[in-house]
């Protein structure tokens, strides 16, 4: 991970990592959403917006968004809310956003294409440099400007080309041995949607994207729904 | 959506609806991992499993496991830990995957290609049976047993074919408007990709996937890593 120099960064820097320590995952979930809204924001030239705007676009309470950010320090003025650009760049800090990251792809099936042509985190960032496959007839083929090359060069790309991030979408037999192999080379964030819980050592993170599970939720909340149609009715 | 009569199944539904009203977001989280744990473990041909050792596979206390359990009734006996199978069984339950649910997609692009590819829903009761796109050159086109149809007949299918869940692979600046077209339809789930929080009735729930999102709490995490590294080491 390459720093990008920002005075402004390395302040909130020393504030946040007295803080960070307590903040609760459901705040952490929530940051990007209040990243994705703040943006959408700027887009729309919004200068201020206060917490039961930010709030009612996103069904949380006015009371919940002062509470989140409370944990990243005073942010906002009583009765002024929050200026928009502020506080994006605050968000952006805390999100890692002022680093550039390298990617690598393993895996270039339907998921994989999907996500190397996903151009939404490339302004971000975050940029793709080398897609990795095991079937022979996709090799030296271009997607999203990389070469597919054979998973058996992976160790030697790795060596030389230093990477932050691996994007796992192998199927599932394979893919601890792979994550094994991306963190011998020294992988540190792995962003996997192969649907296995991997095993890696307390130096490397994982985010994980289980479509299946976003689907066994919908149909849980489908359950509910119907369930209190029913109770409503009787 | 459609019930399967199960007779184990009706005593449930009875005791959750009792209990269900306080279920923490966290809890039904971790339902879907239970689920997928649960299935990975009858694949192995595990009888038996504790709650310490469902635990270590998913990063979780046994306590959290059977404090979350106990929101749905009793399993399990002191010492003898959960039978695999009925466990499994109440939690494909708890998760609504006794019924059947229609689906259609909405954008036949990179990534509605690689979801109607993805085959892992398909044995869970999830079906698809149509495809629609705005694109007049992936009309008539087979993806996934479908045939890609204009997005202007969607209401004529709709009206003909009652569906459960659509999900959206829209861009952005679409995706509200063919949200709104798909509730006006009597859609009542909404598996979303699309990079926009929807607004919708009380009636229909969403489950959003928001890719982006995702990527950013692992860029957090790698901060928060890199930090910790630099702290220790000075």
């Amino acid at each position: 991970m390459r720093k990008l120099g920002k005075e402004g960064g390395r302040g909130m820097t020393t504030r946040n990592k007295k803080i960070r320590a307590g903040i609760p995952q459901g705040v952490i979930s929530r940051l990007p959403i209040y990243y994705r809204s703040l943006s959408e924001l700027m887009r729309r030239d919004v200068g201020r917006v206060s917490s039961s705007q930010l709030g009612s676009a996103l069904d949380l309470t006015a009371a919940q968004i002062r509470s989140d950010l409370s944990y990243f320090g005073s942010f906002g003025q009583h009765g002024y809310g929050y200026r928009v650009e502020e506080l994006l760049q605050h968000i952006s800090h805390i999100l890692g956003l002022d680093a550039n990251y390298t990617m690598v792809l393993i895996g270039a099936g339907n998921l994989g294409r999907a996500i190397a042509s996903y151009g939404n985190f490339r302004n971000r960032g975050f940029s793709l440099h080398a897609i990795f496959d095991n079937n022979p007839h996709l090799e030296g083929n271009f997607l999203a400007d990389c070469i597919i090359q054979p998973i058996s060069k992976l160790e030697e790309f790795l060596e030389v080309n230093p990477t932050d991030i691996a994007i796992l979408t192998t199927p599932r037999a394979a893919s601890q041995e792979i994550c094994d192999r991306l963190v011998s080379c020294g992988i540190k964030g792995i962003w996997n949607f192969s649907p296995l819980h991997l095993q890696v050592p307390d130096n490397v993170v994982v985010e994980h994207i289980h479509l299946t599970d976003s689907l066994l939720k919908l149909s849980f909340k489908l359950q509910e729904q119907s369930q209190q149609k029913a109770d409503s009715e009787k």
